[in-house]
């Protein structure tokens, strides 16, 4: 029981903090979302500061696991996993409650880039820039490296557009890009 | 007189929203900063939400400004300004207070895709694309409407990467990624 009102407030934050923001999203508001009691809420966890970073460490993995996910359930050839990252990213901003970068927006809302949840947005990006410098590697470019810092602006990019004009476009141009790129690569 | 507490005010505002973010900052603090009295401020906003709309609407104003003068500052011809566009950000991206677009910031932080702050931050990107895509056109290239946006996504994933790493590295490895894919436009 114990166990589960902490899966019920990392849930409920996981969702109001993405939808609304965490900074516009207080205790008080997951307590009354959630249906968990002030004293259960304390302890599982010591503040506010705690719960975000445990749904950030939650969040980074399973989204990681989704994107790993729906590279590898297209079942391409190693040299065509690259691009196929702004496919999924394209289902992605097709979900209805799309509102961009969950670690791009607590990186804008914890403005101190010293503060323990900016690092962990900032963890979060650099762990699929290395997801992205593994495909590339597996997919045998010699500058895998610069090329996943590459396809990182790119994913980066579209998420903005996409949750600036709420449409699935932007993965499809950065895609466009990407190829462009690889292309490039190829070319002696 | 009034003139002048107008102007502090939206100068406070623009550095405190862009420092701390919008939410985390009240009339409250604009008003201690500014060291404009209450009854001032609101002879010249109704409300925060309006003092939000004119920093953003100046800053839009400005921002492009900047760009357009650090674009043609450099003397080149229209071939080669597209790509000067990274070499204008690399600088900005080296300032000590930099943190970010400032309509990104909005947009992540408004949520609400309805909200005014929302759409005028949604309406400066969109004027940023429209002077890329008058620099592609005037260099020549047939497809400018839709290298706009690509550049677009570069503009925006080399700020994300500079907000998250505090580095100038990302301008560069965004330029390399422009200057390949005009390359790809050139090639028969």
């Amino acid at each position: 029981m114990a166990t589960k009102a902490r899966e019920r407030l990392l849930q409920t934050a996981e969702e109001l903090f993405y939808a609304e923001g965490i900074r516009a999203c207080g205790v008080e508001r997951i307590l009354e979302v959630s249906g968990v009691g002030r004293a259960s809420f304390y302890r599982h966890f010591q503040s506010k500061d705690e719960l975000v970073l445990e749904v950030l460490r939650g969040r980074d993995v399973r989204w990681r696991a989704w994107l790993e996910e729906a590279v590898a359930a297209r079942g391409l050839p190693a040299t065509e996993r690259p691009a196929a990252v702004f496919d999924a990213l394209a289902e992605r901003f097709g979900w209805q409650d799309f509102r961009g970068c969950a670690f791009i927006n607590t990186m804008v809302e914890a403005a101190d880039p010293q503060s323990a949840a900016f690092q962990a947005a900032a963890d979060h990006k650099r762990r699929v820039v290395a997801y992205l410098d593994r495909l590339l590697d597996e997919a045998g470019y010699a500058g895998h490296k610069a090329l996943a810092r590459q396809f990182m602006l790119l994913v980066d990019g579209a998420i903005v557009a996409a949750l600036r004009d709420r449409t699935t476009e932007s993965a499809g141009s950065a895609k466009a890009v990407a190829v462009a790129l690889l292309a490039a690569q190829r070319a002696p």
